[in-house]
Order: C-alpha cells, then structure tokens, then sequence
C-alpha cells in the first residue's frame, strides 16, 4: 500500500474514504484534484495534508508551464487554493509556507523553478518519514510492557509520509516487542478508526480490538489500560491541543480514570504563533455526515445535526507530547519554547 | 404511531430497527415472537420490554390453549424463556415476577386463567403510561426556562407503553413552555438517538440538534448545557445506574463541566436486591454491530470488536434520580430504601 505516489509529474493518492472496502487511488494533474482530496478527506491526517498540498504546488507549476499561464501567478494562485482547504490542520499551512519561499523566487527560468519546488516538497516529504521514526523511538518511553493502550482517530501510514504519528509510538513498542494490545476508537463520523487504524493494525498484525467511542470509559472502569496516545492537528505556545473531535471527551475521561493521556506530534504540529487553544478555528463539516454513513441514512431528514471536526484538549489534561525531539512535558509554555528556540 | 397494541389476542409490535426509514409491525400470535422481538431489540427500552414480556406470557397462554398442550407448564417455559431474553433490564424480570403467581394459580379453567392474565399484563401496561406521566410532572422542577439538554439513547414512547422516562422529562417541559433545546446523542451502536429519539422529537415538534456521542465533552465545554437527563435500565440499591453504553462517560464528562446529571426512570427499575453496581451482568452484544453501521461494513471483516450494551454510572456522579414517586436525591442508599419501604 502506498498513501502517496509521485509518478513522473502526477501526484498519486489513496482515496482513504473508499477503505477498507477498496483500494482506490486519485491521480493528480490538477492542483484542484488535490485540494478535492483534502477538502473531501480522500487524503486525510495533518502530515500527510501537508506533503500532499506541497506537492500540489508542483503539480500547479507543471499545469502552468504546459498550459502556458502565467507560470508565478498560476503557482501563487494554487498555493491560496490549497491553502484554504482547511482551516485546522497547522500543517497544511507550514507546508505551504515552506513552499513560498520557492514561489517568490521564480526568475522565468521554468525547469529550474519545478525542480527547486520539486526539491523543497521532496524535502519535506522525506522529512516527515523520519519524523515519524523519531516520535516512535522517543515513544518507548511512555509504553510498558504488556500495555493496553488506546488510541482515537487514524495517526498512521494514512495519515503521514511515513509509520504515523501515535501510530508510529503504537508501531515501534510493538516491534520492540511490549507485547501491546490496541483499542481503537471508530471515530464517528467518518469512522477513520474502523476504517483506517483497524486496517492498518491488520495489516501490520498488532493485535486490537475496535469500540465504538463512547465505549471508552467503560473500558478504562472495567479494563487496565495504560497509556492513551492520540495526534494533534494544531498544539498552541501552551500545549492545548487540537485533534479530532472526540479526543477531548477521552482526554476528561483519562484524567477521572487516572490513565496518562499523551498526544504524539511533530514540531510542525506545533504553532507558537497562537497562545491557547481558545485561539483555534474549529471546522464545522457538513451535516450529513452525522445524519448517515455510506449513503444509509441514519436519522430524519434534513434534520439539525452538530459537526465540529475537532476540538481542544487542554494542556492540564495532558501528560506528555511526543514530539520527534523528544517528549515534552509541562509546563508547556516553557519546554515548547526551548524545543522551537 | 403505536409502539404496542394488542389485537384480540395478538400482540403488535413496532419494529423499531425499521425506524426511521420506515414503520412496519410485528404481529406476535407466538410468543417467541415476543422473545425473538426483545432479544434482536426490535422492541426495546427497558419499560417497554416489560410490558412486551408480560403481554408475551398471554399470548403463550392462548397457544397452549388452542394448540392442546399443559396450559400451565406451556405458560412457566414461555415465562423462562422471556426472562432470558435480555440479562440487564430489571423491568424485564421485575414484569415476569408480578405474571408468576396468576402462572402459578392455574386451577384447571382456561378461560378464567386466560382473563387473569390479561388482567395483570393490561395493569402493568396502564401503570407504565401513569408513570411515565408522573416522571414528567416531578422533572420539571430540575429543567430551567431556556435549558439546553442532552440526552443519550431513545427514552421515550418507544421505550415505554406512555411518554417516556427522560424523554418524558423533556415532553413535560416542552409542552409547559420552558423554551427548551435537546442535544440527541445518536448512540452508537446501535443509534437510538438518531434513529429513534430524533424521530420522536421531530414529530413532537421540540427543538434539536442531533450529534455523535464523541461531541458531547466539546459541546459542553463551548456551549451552555443546563442539564442531562437520561433513563436507566438497573438502579441498584446505592444509587449506581445501568444504562445505554456511553451514559457513565457522558456522566464522568458532566462531573468535570459542572453539568447537572439526572437518570429518570420508575420504581420498577429499581432492584434493591443488588447492592452496587459491581453486581449488575453487562450484556455483551454481538461484534458485528460496531464492525458495521446502518448495515454498511466500516471495519475489516471479523475484527475484534468490544461491544457491551451498558456501562453503570456510579451514584456521586448522579445528581438525582427523577421517579415516578418524586426526585430522589444523595444520599441514595437511604433515600431509595425511603421511597420503596
């Protein structure tokens, strides 16, 4: 399985809303192919969004070239398109401002713009693989032996260039052999838990059981677990942090049950430009997605339905962030500072 | 809309996993029918399987008549197997326990044992509509003018012969003028509150706002929420409530929020035979129902799946309990023992 591709000019990507019933991919000519991806979550997960809209910007200064734009403004223009994709994920943005640079750099010669661009977005790309080896060697730390461990949402391969975010913690304990044992949250409503953790789980052989998510407190009553690892699409300069909606309510539910609640994120996760979570945009997606699933619908039509794509978890309920420079701890404010200083 | 009605001997059941898309009935000549319809929730609600149940044990007694058999042995085995349709709802055995003396006074005449029968199941189904009622009237004191109120899983007509348990909570207050606003929690997995509690209040014209259960921590800690109200399936005699999976995390959330958190439901939930909510058997439902959603797969096929169908909520977290004999609040060990001596 690959979750991204480059072929010759053309970015591949798995259209993750088709798993794990099909494999399908989306071949990318068009820079608005891959803001479709994005908007539409077929590419999904703050690390992977973030190397797929740099690649975008590659696959615009081709388009611009071949159709004879404007090659600069066609790019610029891409680059504010894929920009606005979403709201939440800071990856998306720091990406894109990596790519920036490289844009206002143009001197009209076009083969060497593609292959400065081409450089940057392969950059960051490689970079994010090795980003996520970092956040599962420093992870270890967190996992005993025997650990049952719950996790929420997809923070792997599908959500990443590389092994994942808390996934790539979950992946690196097991192949350390912590003899672990996984319980995935399904993560309504796109169900990227059932659909995408649980199939990578499956793949990888680690051994886990699937819960609907408001089943996590009863298991953390009746059951010992002993880690609870998520990612984070955006961490304010205080180490509130966002992530898809649901985290939070197990994050309070940790911290009743006396369970250390990590979150596991690269540095670029991390926006010093924001001082609290009360500064985060939180994406209300449509509806429809909480009225039915895979075109069954679930409830009355066309009735009112709540759809926050995330929330935040604030930092007084988190134990540890697992970053790729190793794991900070509170106070926040103070060790984020020294890991981005 | 009639959830349950009886049909010159035959018992006519609302099949509730049709809802919402469409309404189609069971017609119960065989009480295993009954049995077939508690066990695969097609009727559920812990009140209205009671009521279900006790009607199913007339409608073995007219079998065993009409088919030749021992009226009596007939009637004691549909009893049993009644009972072990579902391990957690008191009301289920609390229903069966008031059949049993007029199972054991069969003298012999059909006729009069056939009206004895009715007699009592009419009278536990007539009870449940009264208080049902008087739910509503002692549970507006707790709802607020303006009060935002989420509730979890399906608690009304569909669940009891009458208007519900806290959804006759809510009705009271809506029909009194309290400008209310319900958030419908959609329970998974099963989705009660998409399908079901969503469909009661769109036709009761109360304002609502449907959700995923992951949401309910993120909407009490953006919004003004006044109050959770939900039913019960097993109070135990300390106060620890069984419910729908997803009410003890909705209640350990309500706890961290300063949300007001109330269980309603009639004395016969009650079971001052258990202690604690340590005693009270969790139903464990088969996996399937969270490896897939409105009949659509979501999850790798045959993955391990936690599936209980209830959690308990201890009593600190409750603030009260609303019954049909008034609010009973801490501490419930005495104040419970009060109201059923």
């Amino acid at each position: 399985m690959k979750q991204i591709e480059w072929l010759n000019g053309t970015l591949r990507l798995l259209d993750q809303r088709k798993l794990p019933l099909s494999m399908e991919y989306i071949d990318c000519d068009d820079y608005m192919l891959v803001y479709d991806a994005i908007k539409t979550l077929a590419v999904r997960g703050a690390p992977l969004i973030g190397v797929s809209a740099a690649m975008g910007i590659c696959v615009a200064a081709r388009q611009a070239v071949k159709g004879g734009f404007d090659v600069q403004k066609y790019t610029a223009d891409a680059e504010k398109k894929l920009r606005s994709a979403r709201p939440t994920a800071v990856n998306l943005m720091w990406a894109l401002d990596r790519m920036l640079p490289f844009i206002a750099a143009y001197s009209g010669d076009n083969d060497a713009y593609i292959a400065s661009l081409d450089k940057e977005a392969f950059a960051i790309w490689e970079e994010d693989i090795e980003l996520c080896r970092k956040m599962g060697e420093f992870g270890l730390d967190v996992v005993p032996q025997n650990a049952n461990i719950i996790t929420h949402c997809n923070t792997g391969s599908l959500a990443t260039a590389g092994d994942g975010t808390a996934l790539a913690v979950i992946r690196h304990a097991h192949r350390a052999g912590r003899n672990i044992h996984v319980y995935a949250d399904e993560t309504r409503p796109l169900l990227q838990g059932a659909r995408l953790t649980a199939w990578e789980l499956d793949q990888d052989g680690i051994p886990f059981t699937l819960m609907c998510d408001n089943m996590s407190s009863h298991l953390m009553k009746t059951h010992k677990i002993d880690l609870i690892v998520t990612g984070a699409d955006r961490i304010a300069a205080n180490g509130d942090s966002a992530n898809k909606i649901g985290t939070y309510g197990l994050a309070v539910s940790a911290a009743y049950h006396k369970v250390p609640f990590y979150i596991a994120a690269p540095y670029s996760t991390i926006d010093m430009s924001i001082k609290s979570g009360d500064e985060i945009i939180i994406e209300q997606r449509n509806p429809e997605e909480v009225r039915s699933l895979g075109g069954v619908r679930t409830a009355p039509e066309g009735c009112d339905a709540f759809n926050p794509a995330f929330d935040v978890t604030p930092n007084s309920l988190i134990k540890g962030i697992i970053t790729d420079r190793g794991i900070i701890r509170p106070p926040f404010d103070i060790n984020l500072r020294k890991l981005l200083g």
